[in-house]
């Protein structure tokens, strides 16, 4: 909804889990991926689906697919299908092209010489088109427009099978690698095993869990022996729903082998060389749940020094700070403290406001934004607001807002974004509206304020922004596993910049 | 979903909208019936419904009911049903009887002597078992459980219907308004009027608002010609949902005639001398939606009012203040302002985590509350966390959250509730649970805090709410329709005192 | 479907089931009584609803409704709730207003002063207008058009309710005979009770079964010793399908008691004197399965004599004889073997065209019937065919048939119509077209066969219809409790005579 | 439902429509889709799907699918989407393999060099899983276990695609064909042309029909200038439900090309010397609908043909000769002419008993047959009955029907069955028992007569089956195209003689 009104949405999560050992009884699998799958429900909302394996020779796989939510999605007796699962994977799906079909909907599930493998993929292809038509030419139809089926093809296409007792998969998913370089965070399941594979400039987020027994869940001493199962999954947000240890991320360019005899690293495809990592920086931003850790720092946490840098970077002599719900908070509550401006809540959001199916007539449409919020004028009526927003994408949302505040008694309302303009499209798995669409593209960006309603309007500068974002890594650092090497900091910014961390060209 | 756990609900909301002039196509009445209830949802998801009038001689009535939330419970196709009413009511209900039923919802239509009446009821008749026996004593069979249709069959019987032209509604209504005391906000369509009515005790909310232009919805110069229509809801939120302006409260024991030539107060049946108004404390703490008006006063300042004095009763050493998301933030925040210490998030609430098919296991139902809450970990770890909740009814919702606090890094977490324990049952409306369920009539209310884990527990005194609620309606009284007598302040906190505002056998 | 073109519909069907002894567990129940409405589907399509009652005291009542067929209407689990029903009632409803809406739904129970009721009623209460006039006036308001609820509210209103420990229901359905004269078939469940009651015209069918071990079903010697249950059903068709005997009609006027003890006649309440019974002829004609038994004779025997009859009356100079499948079946057959004439089949009837969803454009409009029919071309081209109907009610059915006939080969095609003409409304409980709408009063009727298309048209009069009927009355008399003075023949032929049992002005 | 008790199936039903000139408008292609999908609905109930192109440069492909009856598995507002195409080709699915999911659903789809072709397939390819390991081992993988998508895939494959603007699809096709033999009626749709495609041993039909002005269509003088359209079925019987004349077969081996330019046959791809046609005996004994017509001759008059063979083979002493309905009358009607015994119905079927919800208990599965038909007692108590069925697959049909007729009075029970009994497995789409199930291979065959309770039991002989298709072909001849070469008279009696057209293992 959010999202939708916004005009820039994720794409997709992935989710998967291996059961250790005898323990969870298999119905437990498919409850932990429904679980994990409900924990990353912001990254994607129009379908889902649930691919389990029973991990035994020959392998019996199920699979489970809706439209929606993944409450509505799935039904409580068509879980149980996937009751002889001990190992599956997940996806929770954002359209990017509009096309909203069950067929298109992920885990994508095909049989080869070698068995059956299902594939799920967070991210886009950038060069998902010629490697379409290569596959095309080699003589394959492809029934769907989705990267995910693309890739489940080009995995069973090269090199050319043989009939092996046991398939190279792994030599062929680095050979997909050297096909396409991003973006893409992928999870293959084949028999008893899922590889977790993250593209070489891990643009799109991966990170392990450790499944452990509830009890020892917070206690810092669950040690090895009491593994139960492994997880892996887009955020680790999903990690404490579902009775998870944080393990660590999978690093740009990592094979990683998840089996129940563990975790394995098993290859890192490099980067050309010279070629920094590019995690897409929108993932701190906007996208990923607060709770979420990325590169050993807490999401929420950057948001806070982004609203402390903002608040060092566009002071605003005024009364009052404020967010616009939800997702803007802790920026506000970073800007506060660095401003020593009082916090308040300026607006009420209504929880039950949705996709409503009323058609809008005119009056219903002039009143927008309103539908969704209530103003809580005690709180600003006759003082000046400091608003602060996430990100200002087609400047459509916050000018209902600002009017609201100023109607109910705001003598004057400053925007200021915690995060820089965006300018440029994304081809990585992004959905961002069109050049022309993006506020800051157009005439009315030199008067943005004038344009909004705003008494003033300021952006977080991008080196701001960057000095947020990596200015915890450096301080911070809990993964242990991120050597020096892969851990060489660098983020992709392209929408801010237009500097892409690949050729789009291909 | 929050209610249920924590175990305390409201029963319904009320809403109606007539249309002024020609302007609304009827369309809109329809659409301005299913926003308003659309607001008034978290006042009950179980069942929505809809009648509209035609408002001709005679009216054609169309009703729309159905299960779950109002955007699920009708579909767009049948909305158009609606299409030719130019006056209608709505109600959105939430059942205490655990019987949920279609043919449960309101509102309900009986056809009479006279023609039809609709019938939309919030509250509970504390004689609903005398009054039902007295109806069936002569002769009337009931086909639900509801006050609802006991309402309607009360308002047909007495006095005895004659066959006159014009039928006195008003002295039928004023005559059950004699027959039970409390509790009801009633709104009943004849014809081309919606009668809006409140029990003499004003034990529950109703408001009026104006329709106006949406083009002169905020501005104040929007005068009695700019009128599009009336509408009189539970809760003065909706308004703003469908551009309506504040008008004004019922006045308890008043009714209130409203139809396309305006607001008019017919009558205002009072209490038996001496008694004071009693509307339900509990609306201000919990039910209510924060931007609503009451008595004058916003329900978010009155919570915020509420957290200053719980700082000033039950002050805390400790480093930082924070919320149980979202409904004791203005708590929180007035707790925070009064004592100076920070305030901070410390928990992530996964919205998508709603009434989940997943059958529980054990290791699911051990994770408890863990699903729906991420710990913000960087804002508490190593501090000293003052937690404050709205209220505490069983104790089981918040024991896993100081577990989870605690587990992550918090070395203290002090419990402060911005309202009395609860002790007694409601037989007005609200659904308690029963009183050996409520944790303050337990052994282990002995020791609270040891029973939910926590460092220590302090609850809002009675007085200290009361002076809370009462402090701000003096010093407020923006409706100028509040006259001395009728506001004469009391409030019935019957559920914390035992102290009820009618005798409850009759 | 058919019934919707052809334009007469039967309006209800009423079934009802009491275990005897702790045999039938009782989700049996609920399964006999959903079994039991499905083989009386072709009686309602619209809504369907079971009540059943534990039987204990006080008795627990479970009610489920739905729209749709039986097996739409209902779902497997929502069976389960009526499990701890050990008797009980149900209805399957098609609407003669066209208000399909659950509310109208039967049974219809209502909780008195004496506890609950339910009802479950077949017909049409000729003085229902007045009726409804009175139950108002007494102060009852009613939520429903429909007579079922009348019935009830009737039942509760008079004589007036007394705290007596046990109330006399029979006489409260004694006086309700009194009040209304017809029509109506009757269940009323009270407590561990079901009433079957039949108008003293008999206008609606209502017969009784006896459930058995299956095992002796169809032996000869089951004797009273194996009863297992009772069951109650506007048709007797109904009972071989749940494994029941034929056990009696419920004579007209009479009041059945029907519990775990047995069946038991508690009174007859009279005709005026010199009025014949009137049961509607057209049950044999069209509505009823004809396996059904009614007067000790099935209705397909009654069919092949009209067909025979009609052969002698409307003799047809021929090739061969055949049916618009599948009703009028019988009478061709009996066309055919009086008349000595061929019977083939010359329609293929396309069983999965129902109520399609697809919005008719002129070139769908203009193939009509040919959608439902295929042409059997070599059993009829090149020939003279006599084409048997049940009966002609608007004249745009069989008009395409001819044509497709014609058009496929047939040189002459005669219609022969086993019933006289329609030309009057019923107001006894089948819904018919206004009288403008029925051809037999048009001025095309003139030149019925030229306004067809066929070669010729005849119709089975009056008196040969009454004769098939009553002649095969005489010769059987299985059922022995048919006595002299209520067996006195006479059958309701309004809509063919305009001759109403009663004056149907109140 | 039938289908299911009897054990035999049908797999599938194909339709395709092309819109000649600018007539229909494009939703009225939808709508002859459904419509024909709807008049193959007997060839399977599990799923159903339509494809349609705009037949434009590039052209637009829209596609549906459902699970269940086409009237449930479309909803109107989804045709809507198929607005655009004036062409398209359908698909109605009984799934042998018992999986039952959306993704196997035809119409199959997929994107090559060349666009998008969509497949829809009747049949069952005999060496499918040496293809499918062939299309794998080229590296690619199958996503379902449909013939439909190993089809697509395979026309793609072979010969290597190459980047040509016009890629010869034809010359793909022959190529299928060449890989294997049968069973395949296809339809192929690439942009604005369908292919229509059947193996060469022409095992399952494929009829063409010419789309003419409703006001033409049963006059002979509709002259190729009125023609509107051209569809093309796997049965003749869905024309007359769309208005559209029977215009030929498609002859075994035959590649039709149908466009808005008409028809035109490319190709007929030749069996191995020597082989006759084997076009499925079982169509005419059992799955077709009695109006269709295949090789000249209507389905009605050769079952009725087996009946008369029937009663010279097997003829027997006895009073009546009736039907089990529906499938057997012509059979039944057949004996009853060759015979001189005289014809009567003496079962009344359920129409409104289907796949019902209800948990059968032992009472209710002792029940069985008998809820689903009704006995006409009067026709047949005291008599010898001869009951014609159309086949005997497992035995437990039969068996309780007889049992019901004679308890209902029947002396004899003759049981003639109008096929020979079915002892192999079919492997060219029809899903039969397995050996082992057929009763005609168990021990109990032997006494066939007393394990069903039959007074007799007699079958008609494999010859007399044969001559009795065969003989009219002959004699008739109406499809002038139908010239003496592809015209060899030839069926296949593989599961009742195991004599298997074409070689099994390749």
């Amino acid at each position: 909804m959010e999202f939708e009104e916004s005009g820039i949405g994720e794409e997709c999560g992935v989710f998967g889990c291996v059961s250790a050992g005898e323990w969870p009884t298999q119905l437990e699998v498919a409850q932990i991926l429904t679980l994990g799958l409900v924990a990353l429900q912001h990254r994607g909302q129009e379908s889902a689906g649930i691919v389990t394996s029973t991990g035994t020779n020959p392998p019996i796989y199920t699979t489970l697919k809706g439209m929606g939510l993944v409450n509505t999605a799935f039904k409580a007796e068509d879980l149980l299908k996937l009751r002889n699962g001990n190992l599956g994977i997940g996806h929770t799906r954002y359209s990017t092209t509009g096309i909203s079909e069950l067929q298109n909907c992920q885990p994508f599930v095909v049989d080869t010489l070698h068995g059956k493998i299902a594939v799920a993929h967070n991210g886009e292809l950038v060069n998902a088109s010629a490697l379409r038509k290569k596959v095309m030419r080699h003589g394959v139809g492809l029934s769907t427009s989705s990267d995910s089926e693309l890739i489940t093809q080009l995995l069973a296409l090269t090199p050319p099978m043989e009939e092996l007792d046991t398939p190279d998969w792994v030599a062929r998913i680095k050979n997909l690698m050297t096909e396409t370089p991003t973006s893409y965070s992928l999870l293959v399941v084949y028999k008893d095993v899922i590889y977790a594979v993250r593209d070489p400039y891990g643009n799109r987020p991966l990170s392990i869990g450790r499944l452990v027994p509830i009890s020892k869940l917070h206690s810092s001493g669950a040690g090895e022996a009491d593994t139960e199962g492994w997880v892996v999954s887009s955020e680790s947000c999903s990690f404490q729903s579902i009775g998870a240890k944080y393990y660590r991320e999978v690093q740009p360019g990592e094979i990683v082998q998840i089996s129940k005899n563990g975790v394995k690293s098993l290859s890192v495809v490099p980067r050309p060389e010279g070629d920094p990592p590019a995690f897409c920086i929108f993932e701190y931003v906007y996208f990923a749940r607060p709770d979420s850790i990325f590169e050993g720092q807490m999401v929420y946490t950057v948001r806070q020094r982004c609203g402390r840098q903002l608040a060092i970077e566009a002071p605003t002599d005024a009364d009052v700070v404020s967010t616009v719900p939800e997702s803007a908070t802790p920026a506000a509550l970073g800007y506060a403290q660095q401003s020593g401006l009082p916090y308040v809540e300026v607006l009420c959001k209504n929880r039950y406001v949705g996709r409503t199916f009323i058609q809008p007539n005119t009056r219903l449409r002039q009143l927008g934004v309103a539908k969704k919020f209530g103003a809580l004028t005690d709180n600003f009526a006759g003082k000046r607001v400091v608003l602060i927003d996430d990100s200002i994408v087609r400047g459509n949302t916050i000018s209902p807002i600002i009017k609201l505040l100023k109607e109910a008694g705001a003598t004057e309302v400053h925007i200021r974004v915690a995060s820089p303009p965006i300018r440029f499209p994304c081809y990585m798995g992004i959905n961002i509206p069109t050049k022309e669409e993006l506020i800051a593209n157009r005439p009315e960006f030199e008067d943005i304020a004038g344009y909004i309603g705003a008494t003033s309007v300021r952006y977080l500068s991008v080196e701001g922004l960057v000095s947020a974002v990596q200015g915890g890594i450096e301080s911070r650092g809990k993964d242990e596993r991120i050597s020096t090497k892969t851990a060489r900091i660098g983020h992709c910014t392209a929408c801010l910049t237009g500097k892409y961390p690949v050729e789009l060209e291909w």
